[in-house]
């Protein structure tokens, strides 16, 4: 599969990048070819240091990236989310899109989900895409620097919410080529608000009790 | 401590009642004197069967039960949550509250949250009750089959939110007599709604893909 990721949300998009180790060919997209190049490279180069395998990873503009891919992983702020869409616009076709966007804000040092007028991220993201476009939410509730730690060995369960059951059966496959995550059907779209409102829990969960970034097993 | 479990939705005041192992005084609460002595009988009997401590367990009627108690547990469905409080409510004076509540309903064969206006059960329940009880939400995403088979070995997480910082620290204290349950601070009390909606989506979780009844780990 082509994935390109768009968007580094607390380093989340490089963690999965990594984590396919050369199973697809990945496209890091940037709103700068030059800023998205560079960050390509620092990932290959991370590759070539832990794998022997060949990996196909390259970076170029947004759109570009978005018009060579079978799969868009967005991991904007809520607050960039539609301009970027606006950006990738022209470029949508019959894209999955994987949305893991998170409305919050800060509130007492403490992180708020903010819940948009559309039910959550991932429906509001729906109502801008053509209806081509498969869109799915995921991958919200991992430890981005558990993802990016290469020596870390992951134990994950990751809820995949979205309504077009084709886009998420085909999503689940992908998650499943993650070494240490399990896949699971997490409902209807608009079931999204659930594991994006737990991303906040879990960062403030975090940090009250003095542990590490949290990510969320289902036992 | 003395702990009042009222009500018992999907099984949970029975684990709890069970799982605290004899090391406080449990009093169940009914409508009915005869029903609630009854229930403790039955749960005397398998702690009879599975440990040779001696238990505290007895049955009395609900107003009875909280006037006995340091620890209320309210652990009915939502629309019964209002009649209940009105019944105990001369019984109250400084107790804690343990919240369970979660107002869901059935949509399409699954479940789905439904948010109360006051953001969540347990500001609700909160405002119900005297400014002197402490009311923390808590035991929301756990498998109550599980609890209640004491031969299966329990890994699960807790995250009690509630923005009395006496109640809830008791209240995490007392979750850490349980074998195989941690404790975590979740927060403040409106900080629930999260661990509230997260129950239909276990119990949605585990039906769509073929699984027990789910609880949770933060890991």
């Amino acid at each position: 599969m082509k994935i390109a990721i768009l968007g580094g949300t607390g380093n989340i998009g490089k963690g999965l990048a990594l984590r396919w180790e050369c199973k697809h060919e990945i496209i890091i997209g940037s709103r700068e070819q030059s800023k998205a190049e560079q960050i390509a490279d620092s990932y290959a180069q991370i590759l070539r240091e832990n794998t022997t395998k060949t990996c196909n990873i390259r970076g170029v503009k947004n759109d570009k990236a978005v018009a060579m891919a079978d799969i868009v992983i967005v991991a904007v702020p809520y607050q960039a989310l539609k301009s970027l869409v606006d950006s990738i616009q022209p470029s949508l076709t019959n894209q999955v899109i994987i949305s893991l966007v998170v409305p919050m804000e800060k509130q007492n040092s403490y992180l708020k989900y903010v819940q948009p007028d559309d039910g959550s991220a991932a429906v509001k993201l729906k109502k801008l895409v053509p209806d081509t476009i498969g869109v799915v939410a995921a991958f919200h509730n991992l430890s981005a620097k558990k993802l990016c730690n290469l020596e870390s060995h992951l134990d994950y369960d990751v809820a995949v919410c979205g309504s077009d059951k084709e886009a998420k059966k085909k999503v689940i496959k992908l998650i499943e080529d993650i070494n240490g995550i399990r896949a699971l059907d997490g409902g209807e779209l608009e079931d999204a608000v659930v594991i994006e409102s737990l991303t906040p829990f879990l960062i403030n969960l975090a940090r009250r009790n003095n542990l590490q970034e949290l990510g969320v097993k289902f036992v």
